[in-house]
Order: C-alpha cells, then sequence, then structure tokens
C-alpha cells in the first residue's frame, strides 16, 4: 500500500462516505460519473471532490469524469477495507449485541474473532456463530490471536481500568462506546494507539440543541 | 430561553462534551475547577475553553474558575435538555431495540413516546414499558402526540421514502442510523428539517484507515 502522507484527517474521514455513495452507483448501475454529478449528490462541490481525490493522485480524466469501480476499489485500498483486521467486542450487553448483529464487518475492514463478557448468563452463548468468552479469557486470547482492534461498549468505570490492560495485551486500536473518552490519558506514552469514540449521547443532545433553535424561528 | 445568534456549530457540537465533563466532576464531588485543570483533563487548551464558554456570556470569575454546578446547569439549559422534547423510535430491530434499553434519554433532552415496527412478531411486544405499534398506525399517532423527532433504524431504502411521509406528518428532526444522508435532498425544501446522521460504518472505516497507518510506521 502507498503511503498517503500528509493527507488531513478531515480529508480522511471524508473517505467512507465517498466509498458509500460510489458503492450505491455501482449497485444502480452507474459506472462512470463527473465530479459535478458526484458534487450534487453528496451535496459538496464539485472543487471539493476534486481536491479531497487529489490528495491521492486523482483518478479523473478531464472530460470523461471519473471511472466509480476504479474510484471505488481505489478508496477501499487508501483505507485498507481488504486486510481482514481482526477485532473483539468487550461487552456483549444490548449495543454490543446490536453492533455485531447490525453491521457488516467485513465490508468494513474486519473480521469479528472474539466477544468477551463477564456476564456469566451470556458466556457460552453464540452471536453470529461466535461464542461469548469469559473476560478472564482475555490475556490467552490476545496472545493467540493478535486481535488488531477492540470494540468497547462497557461502562464507563470498567473502560478506564480495562484500556491500559488491552494496551499491555498489545491491542492498538479502540472503537469506543463507553461514555468516556478513551485515549486522552495514554496520548503521551510511548504506545501509540488509535481510538474512535462515539458518543451517541453527545449527539443526542446535539440534536435537542438543534430542535430547539428550530423551535424558536 | 435566551438566542445564542452566531454561535458556531463546531461550538456547539462541543457543548456535549463539556457537559459530560462537567457531570463525572460533579460526580466527583468537584464544585470549582479553574479553566487550566479542565483543559487539562479535556485535553483542550484554556484558551480555546475561556472561548468557547465566553460566546454564552462566560460563567467564570477572574481568580476563582468556574463554578462547576451552576456551568453544568447552563450548558443544559443552553442544550435545551430539560424540555423533554417527544421523540420515537422508527425500526425496532437490534440497533434500535439497543439504543431505546442503552440511552438515558432523559437525560439528553428527550422522552421516548412510540416504538413503530413492520414486523408482526414484534408488535404488541413492550421494549423499556412501551408497546411496539405497526407502522398503518404512525400517521393517527403523529397527528395526536405530535412528536419532536423520530429515529431512524430501517433499511436504505425504506428511509428514502419514510423521510418525506414523516416530514409530511410533521416531524422536523431525525436521528439518523440508516445507511442514507437523510436531509440533503430537503435542503431545498419550504420544510426546514434538523438531521444528526450517525453512520457508524463511517467511524469503523475510518478507524480501519488509521490501525492500517499505524502498523506502517
Amino acid at each position: 500500500m502507498a503511503r498517503y502522507e500528509g493527507v488531513s484527517v478531515s480529508v480522511i474521514r471524508r473517505l467512507p462516505r465517498y466509498h458509500r455513495f460510489l458503492y450505491d452507483l455501482i449497485q444502480s448501475d452507474v459506472h462512470k460519473i463527473s465530479s459535478r454529478e458526484l458534487a450534487e449528490r453528496m451535496s459538496l462541490t464539485a472543487s471539493q471532490i476534486r481536491q479531497d481525490l487529489n490528495c491521492f493522485g486523482g483518478f479523473g480524466q478531464q472530460g470523461y469524469g471519473y471511472n466509480v469501480d476504479a474510484l471505488y476499489q481505489e478508496i477501499g485500498n487508501i483505507l485498507g477495507l481488504n486486510k481482514g483486521l481482526k477485532i473483539i467486542l468487550l461487552g456483549a450487553g444490548n449495543l454490543g449485541m446490536a453492533l455485531v448483529k447490525h453491521l457488516s464487518f467485513e465490508a468494513k475492514g474486519f473480521r469479528m474473532i472474539g466477544i468477551f463478557d463477564k456476564n456469566p448468563k451470556l458466556i457460552g452463548q453464540k452471536i453470529h456463530g461466535i461464542e461469548v468468552m469469559p473476560e478472564s479469557a482475555l490475556e490467552e486470547f490476545c496472545a493467540k490471536e493478535k486481535p488488531d482492534a477492540a470494540i468497547l461498549c462497557l461502562p464507563k468505570d470498567v473502560v478506564e481500568e480495562l484500556g491500559d490492560r488491552l494496551i499491555g495485551y498489545g491491542i492498538r486500536a479502540f472503537w469506543n462506546f463507553s461514555h468516556y473518552d478513551l485515549g486522552l490519558h495514554h496520548k503521551d506514552s510511548d504506545v501509540p494507539i488509535v481510538v474512535e469514540n462515539v458518543h451517541l449521547g453527545d449527539s443526542l443532545m446535539t440534536l435537542c440543541y438543534q430542535i430547539n433553535e428550530l423551535n424558536e424561528d
């Protein structure tokens, strides 16, 4: 994989959205599109699209537009979706369980390889063919399977402590749904980690603000 | 409620996070904090914090710091969390069900008042004390109860069509988990709507990219 030095985080954050729209185009049997047309569909400007995609060398041909299939493939390569990174879930409560059932991990670059919980009622149950294991099995599992990432669907107080343990077990990437900003206090440590914090509550409160604004107009 | 004209969306998006950290401080029995200390906890700069909070008049006193309880209360007021906005859920599958069970809507400004699905097996079941109703009951329900917002946990193709129907029923705000950028094609319509799109898959793909970057270092 080629490196894309100096590409800003905001461009990277837009790539999955391009990937999603391009996938839809392919599903609708559209295989060629101009930056203007794509911009219209995505509510961006054509120059924004050209700028974004030029960061990676650009895939458009003047007067022809973009080859949708090639661009879809290439964005997938840039994101590294073809590598089957190994991911585990910690916390098989309502939300954790729903994520495993709801998302197509394979299409997003991951293979779900292990689910852990401390609730004895859940241990041994199968979710999408994967048996729920006790947290006590975590260390051995990580040593053997070397997961690339962990999804955290745990109470805040558990995550604070477990985060450090998981880093100790060699996990460097976290998809965190707990009400805790994981990563803040590991920033200065020697071990580089990456974190996507998903704060659903924050999103809901933002919506609340927007509704109140709307109601006042 | 006072209006806060001209406050940027990025400031608004940071308010829920302040609210969360202030709540934690109160739980830890901290009732006074300097912008420097708060900045450290939140991995922001003190001047960033002062700037953000000054948008709303500022709550700090020189040489004293912030009154945590008053600031928490005021941010809650700014967000309008005390209004008990009425919200309904469309799609009581794994994810929808998990959201209803997992989140404390009341603390985030909302009251969950109705759940709808078209799966006959789910209809009549109770989730957190709320009976799942058939989609055919939606119009009457909306006319009577006037929900402020709808959570959309539906397949993409359903949302495209249902979004318009819901706007027709008077709903103006959407918390959208479907793989579809709701709102893009209503932008120019006469009816103003607000949307929070939560694209979990995009977040997962961004994590994938970051892991690949990390592995190459």
